[in-house]
Formats: structure tokens, C-alpha cells, sequence
């Protein structure tokens, strides 16, 4: 019923030792914020939600990712400029920015999710299916209800276990 | 572990046709926002969350009271005087006016389940036991994690069927 | 080419040792907030810009009253109800009740200054004259320009020197 | 009693079609609000009450300019960057570029004007002296309440004519 969230495709990682993956997250809701640093909304809304989303909820049960999907002014969201936002704003999560394509200013993990803007909310449940894409602004109630849901399935999910080639139930 | 939730004791009911008890709402999460009319808090933060709260999820899993505790100022936080600020503040859902004591400020349901003042917070089970009770503000985000979490709970709790004098596993 | 503000006409005062007219006002900038208990956007927005107001300017330039307009629920936003919210709001400035009309539900000082409902920001210069009568939200940058250029006019409002029977320039 | 603003040391000007200096300006109120595109105060507060003042008051008494003053992360808020943040933030007054400094990273107007960092809101009135340098959040009340009384001050301004070489009383 629900799709299987496709894998990010991450140029490089900020705030973590070592890649990340969809995964090797599986197992737990994963909460990942699509953002430009220079997007109003996403500085307004989006970061601070990520920000009670990360504090809302265990690291055991939920994890929480930024990935910064370029679209737009690709020169001066690079890097470096984002490193410094990451810095000035206090973001302890894990930021990953999304591979650039190979032609056309959409980003590869952008294009498999088939954003429409930023900021864009996705969550992905215990099984790694795809349960929001939520672009704009998402009420706090409505997504600590969702999540909060997710988090409850828990039992469900650990009778399902999937590895790279198949899921089974134990 | 989580204890029932003692049974609501009530003078008069507003915004319903006909009384409400916990029992009868058996089987969905139930929201009770204890206020007093003339508490700043409970009309800047408690109202509008409880408001939030009945928009957020559906009547079928949740229901939503507010609570009337008046512990101070009895003489001008009348039935009447509830009824203009109800109308005032559209508020939509049932609201219970809580049983004044024979003896002392303190009403009859506040006392049962201890509340240290008002706005509190109460939140119950679908199995009727009470999983929270917060006094003062609550964010959203975790107000909405707890309720989406105990509404996930629905599996086990439709195997779990009570009326007045048992409970019974489907 | 501004009208000179109409006397209050007041049934009772709080938060005053005496009764305050416009009268001995003159030469000070005068704010009066009209409101009632039970009105929403007086106790969201009205109440606290009154208050705002209060700590923003000096007491010698600016004198800020509360006028308590009833035009419904007369039965419970009666003296004791306002003296109970006046306490549980921390209200300090002092508080005019808007004196009831003979026949009718609007008070006599809404009448005389035409009001349209509650919440409505009145704001009075140093001679008197009436500069500002606003219903509904007013933007705190505007009012403290307003009342920030009317203090200012201190100079001129000077040299007029008003008594009961003239007004003489120095 | 108050010293006179030291003019602006700019290396480039945004969203203007030819420089400005405070000398030219003199006569009007002058809003300076100096920041960093990067700064979160800057954005979440500098900004829009930057804005908020632009809206309040009318061109021909006050004029307001944005400063952007880069003493860290030099090499990603660049003039590029910056046009990129001002058109996505849709900031419409003109904004100057500090002059970067030959040696360290304060840039000119900042060390001028001693700034502690940013944002910093600094408000110059009709004859050109400093009024207010405010590092942090400002309150829109009392804001309005200075740019109010600095407005009205225009009687004493206007017979005050200054130039090039000197100022004269008419």
C-alpha cells in the first residue's frame, strides 16, 4: 500500500562520522527535512521543526536527517556556504547534500522523490516505506501525531525484517 | 501499570445533548483540558491546544472535553458567566462543569485526580487508563507523539472490550 | 482641525486611590485601551499592547487607562468579574468601567466616542485633542510611532496652557 | 550632546541605482540596520522589523538602509551570496556592502561605529547625529516610539540646512 522510500544519493555528509543510509536506518522512523539555506521557509519553519522533532523523540525510535537539495543559486549554496549555516545555526543532526545531477539544476535524491519545493517533510516509517512528503508548512500537532503513530508500530515492525535482497517475517 | 482513570464527576454539561462519562467514551483517546475562564494561561496557551487538538484528529479515535475546575473566584466563574466566555471563544466541544466540593475550593474531580492547578492536561487511554496529566504548557509536538501513539494503539484495544462489569479479550 | 477628545463618563475606577479625568490629564499623551472581559482579541492582543505601551514610555509623558465597555453579557462582566480578571491578568494601570446607558446596552463613553466594538485603541495628544480611535489590531511599530511623535510634540503643547475655562499660550 | 553619524564606507550598493550617503540623506530619519546573511538574529528579527519600519513610516521622512557588515565566514557571504539572499528574502531597500577592511576582518562602517556584532540597529535623525546603536532584539514599540520622535523633530530640522562645507539656520 505504502511505497518503499527510495534511497538518498548523497554527495557528502556534514555531522556524521560516517555515511548514512535509508538502509541501515531501517528499523526506525526516519524523519528527513529537504532544505536550501537561503529558502525562507526553510529557515523559518522547516530547520526549528526538525530541530522539536529531534528533541521530541528518542534516537532509538526516530532519526533525524537534513538534506540539502539544491534547486536554485547552485554557486553560493555550496559547501562551504552551507558549513557555515550548519555552524551559525546549530544544527546537530546529520545533513546530507544531495547529489548534484549530471545535467539540469534538480538534484538526484529531489527528482526520485519528486519534490516540489523546499521545505519538504518526509517520513518513512519502521519498514522504510514512504508514508509523507509534506511540502510547506506542516502544523506541529499534526506531525508529532503521525510520528508519534509511526513510533507505536513498533511491535508490527520488528516481526518484519529486511535485508538487502528480502524482508521476512520472524 | 498505567492506573484507570477515576470517572468524571460533573455538575453540568455544556455543548452536548446529553451527559458524557468516561466509560461510554471507552475504546478512543480522550482529551480533558481542565481550565478556569479567568486563567491567563488556559485562555493564551490550554484553549487554543485543546481547539488544535479536536482539528488534528478524528472524532471516531479522539475525543476532546474541556474540564471547568474553579478553584478561585467561584463567585464570578458562574454557569452563566462560563456560558458567555464558551460562546466569546466559539469554543466547539463539550465542555463539563466540574462538581463544586460541599466543603472547600476545590471541585470534586480536580480533587480526584490531583490536579495542581489549571491549565492541566489529562490524557486517557483507549482502555481508559490515564497517561498523562500536565500541568501548565505542553508543546504540541509531544502533546501530538503521545495522542498519535495511543491512537495506534487500537489493535490491542479493540481485543479488549469493557462494559459496566467486565473486560473482556475478544 | 483634530476634535478634542469627549470627557470619560465612569461608573467606578480601579487601580486608582481617585478618580482621573481627561481634564487633569492634559499635557500628558493619553492612551486608553477600551475592552471587555470576554472578548478575545482584547485579552490576545489588546490587554498585553496596553501593557507594552506602559513600559515603553515614561508615566509623566504618557498616562495609559483601561476602559472597561460592556455592550453585551452585562450580567457577568459586572464589577466583581472585572476586578477578578483585572487581578488574575496583573493589570496595573487603572481601569475606568465605562458608566452603563439608562436605556440601552452601549455605555455612555462608547457612545460619545462612537465606538465600534472592542478592542479600540484611543490615543489623546498633550492638548487634548483626539489623534487616534482604532478598532481591532493595531501594529505596535505604528503605535509607537504615533505616541513617540506625540510626545514629542511637548514643545508646542508647551506653550497652550489649558485650564476649566481656556486654553492661553504662553 | 549627540555626536554625528560617521558616514557610510561602502563597497558596493544593492537595490539602488546610484550610492547614497548619509550626507545626501540628511533631512530625513536614517535607518541603518547593519547584518549578516547569515546571522540567525539578523534574519529572524533584524530583517523583518527593518521591513516592518520601511512599511510603517513614508520615504520622504525616513529612509531605511540595510548594512551588510561580514566579519566572519568572509569568503561565503560574498556579493554574489548576498544577491542571492536579498532576492529570496525579498528585501526591497537598499543595502550596502561594508568596506572590507586592508587588514582583519571588521569591515569599515562597523569599525566606525564600534558595532559589537550584528544585528545591530542604528537610527540617525534629520540633522545627522547618532541617536540610538542597538546591538541585538528591539522591541517594535519602542522603535516606533524613537523613529516617532525623531520625525516630529522636523520643525527644528528644517531650519536647520546643512552642505557640503557647512550648516546654516534659516
Amino acid at each position: 500500500m505504502f511505497p518503499i522510500a527510495p534511497e538518498l544519493q548523497v554527495a557528502a555528509w556534514l555531522n556524521t562520522a560516517r555515511p548514512l543510509s535509508l538502509q541501515q536506518l531501517r528499523g526506525k522512523v526516519v524523519v528527513i527535512y529537504a532544505f536550501q539555506m537561503l529558502c525562507p521557509g526553510c529557515v523559518s519553519h522547516g530547520i526549528p521543526q526538525a530541530r522539536t522533532i529531534r528533541a521530541a523523540f528518542e534516537e532509538k525510535d526516530v532519526a533525524v536527517l537534513g538534506l540539502h537539495s539544491v534547486f536554485e543559486h547552485h554557486a553560493v549554496m555550496n559547501r562551504d556556504a552551507l558549513e557555515a549555516f550548519v555552524h551559525e545555526y546549530r544544527i546537530g543532526f546529520p545533513v546530507a547534500i544531495d547529489q548534484p545531477a549530471a545535467h539540469g539544476p534538480i538534484p538526484l535524491t529531489m527528482e526520485a522523490y519528486q519534490l516540489r519545493g523546499t521545505p519538504t517533510l518526509i517520513i518513512i516509517d519502521r519498514q522504510g516505506r514512504l508514508r509523507l512528503s509534506h511540502f510547506g508548512r506542516a502544523e506541529d500537532m499534526q506531525v508529532g501525531a503521525l510520528i508519534g503513530q509511526l513510533v507505536a508500530e513498533s511491535a508490527a515492525a520488528q516481526q518484519v525484517q529486511c535485508d538487502d535482497t528480502a524482508c521476512s517475517i520472524r
